[in-house]
């Protein structure tokens, strides 16, 4: 499948590390040697998950080379949700009046960016779709706790949105190679790691530690997995677009993987862990830069636990 | 791709009309007259969407004709979620360790489960997975509001889970013939009609008037359109199982289809608005009548708006 145009959103409002030092004492350099993050967006209060998603798609409908109309699956893409039932894909049918389209939103965390995508592929393949939105969007700051100094200062809100096709519609449109996702509830703190209960407590992550070190096996495993298995290896990697949850798991995998720091695609030191849009934005903010036959590799790691792949390259 | 074992779960507890005469002076033959529900069921403070999901899980592996672990793709399928990050496929995915295995939990409010079991078509298609285990469950009493009165006595609780593999693997698994659903987020009151936001006071149905109306339009269509599609017609179908909101809008679509209540399943008079769970502990609660050559359809209506239909025959 194909990328036909690609874009993002991200809330005006920037919250500085200084912010939380009101909060609870941390120091800017002190967030920074945790995390990496030195600043993060907050949507604004009319604002929220179905409303950042409508915004990302204004975005790469300015580059889609067909009618928004021609699309008939849409799969919003949220562990934040505005509205479980209006969801993120319903309020996009909403706005452009895409009809016969299917619709829904999906959640595996920070993996579900990944997830969608999957489920495009097995749509395309069946034929019960051929153009398809995704969008990945996150209001991390409506669900956490900001006064919560183990992970308070960690969340982002933005949203991304891609247009795929079956088909190849443009020269320029790269080429989705494979996808691959992983549930491992099976797996180390599993669904006590992190989680975002809406009515008992929002965003809490007990086990910090474990999601750390889950995250650093399973995002380098999944890229050089997915690499392999299609007959890459790591020296054809143009960009390694992560999962954006803590530079110090982003800088273990690229020094695992012996990438250098400008393959190794970052944005949460801007916008902090914008979820399973961090990717997705990250794909977004590079996809210009993409030349012939460039190769991209988006790696995510999600609580729960999940993981997965993307393999893209340019035509 | 087939039906090899079924389950559900309910809540103990009762919760009769008469309660709700305390709540807002509703007579039992009030909202019996308004919707068709004479009691529901709601989970107790220990039970949430992931431990009804668990629950489901048991009462359907009683007749599994494999081991769970040879499951390799989870669906939930929950507009009102207990965890958003250690979803309920993960949650199943951790209780039985069930790995390697895709994971997600999605929505596309009441037509959620007829959204999962697509998707598992699809994955099936792809060969990406061969044994898949949905699961849909509905906490909507965590969700609503009691003291509503235009819509707190509809709601109830519930789970059903549904193990299904590509291949036929017993002699009576049920084949699901097709699936279809349709976002319908371009139709009438749209994402304004009924929502949930888990953030912003949780389930309200400002438009019931509308929902009613296009229920009843698009569920007998789905039903319809799915017959035909596949060389059926009314008077092939075994049984009805609508989505199950109210009595009125069943009713009006068994006399405009010609049915007799025997072909329509019913199960909202006990357990309310189970919301997407309806139709899945419908199909549960009717499947060992299943004989020979029977045909089953599940035609749903979700806020959003969305629709669907399923196509079952008894092998």
């Amino acid at each position: 499948m194909y990328i036909n145009s690609i874009g993002h959103y991200l809330p005006e409002q920037v919250i500085p590390n200084s912010y939380f030092q009101e909060q609870y004492g941390f120091h800017d350099k002190d967030i920074v040697e945790k995390s990496g993050i030195r600043e993060r967006r907050k949507a604004q209060v009319s604002e929220n998950t179905n409303t950042m998603a409508l915004d990302a798609t204004e975005a790469a409908l300015e580059n889609l080379p067909y009618p928004i109309e021609e699309v008939n699956l849409i799969i919003g893409a949220t562990y934040s949700p505005y509205d479980t039932v209006g969801t993120v894909a319903h309020t996009i049918q909403e706005k452009y009046k895409i009809a016969p389209a299917i619709c829904l939103s999906l959640t595996a965390a920070c993996s579900s960016y990944c997830n969608a995508l999957e489920i495009v592929q097995c749509f395309f393949a069946t034929g019960k779709a051929t153009k398809a939105l995704v969008v990945a969007s996150e209001h991390n700051t409506r669900y956490c706790n900001e006064n919560d100094p183990a992970s308070g200062f960690l969340w982002g809100d933005g949203a991304s949105a891609v247009f795929l096709s079956a088909e190849k519609i443009h020269e320029q449109d790269a080429k989705i190679l494979d996808i691959k996702t992983n549930g491992l509830g099976h797996v180390g703190k599993s669904i006590r790691g992190v989680f975002l209960r809406p009515k008992d407590g929002g965003i809490r992550m007990p086990f910090g530690r474990d999601v750390f070190q889950q995250a650093c096996i399973h995002m380098q495993k999944e890229a050089e997995k997915i690499l392999e298995s299609n007959q890459f290896t790591v020296n054809d990697l143009t960009y390694l677009i992560p999962h954006q949850a803590n530079l110090r798991i982003i800088d273990y995998i690229r020094k695992s993987m012996k990438l250098t720091k400008r393959q190794v695609v970052v944005n949460l030191d801007k916008l902090g862990n914008t979820g399973c849009a961090s990717s997705a934005i990250g794909l977004s903010q590079i996809y210009d830069q993409l030349k012939e036959d460039d190769i991209a590799v988006i790696t995510v790691f999600g609580g729960g636990y999940s993981s997965g792949a993307v393999l893209i390259r340019k035509c």
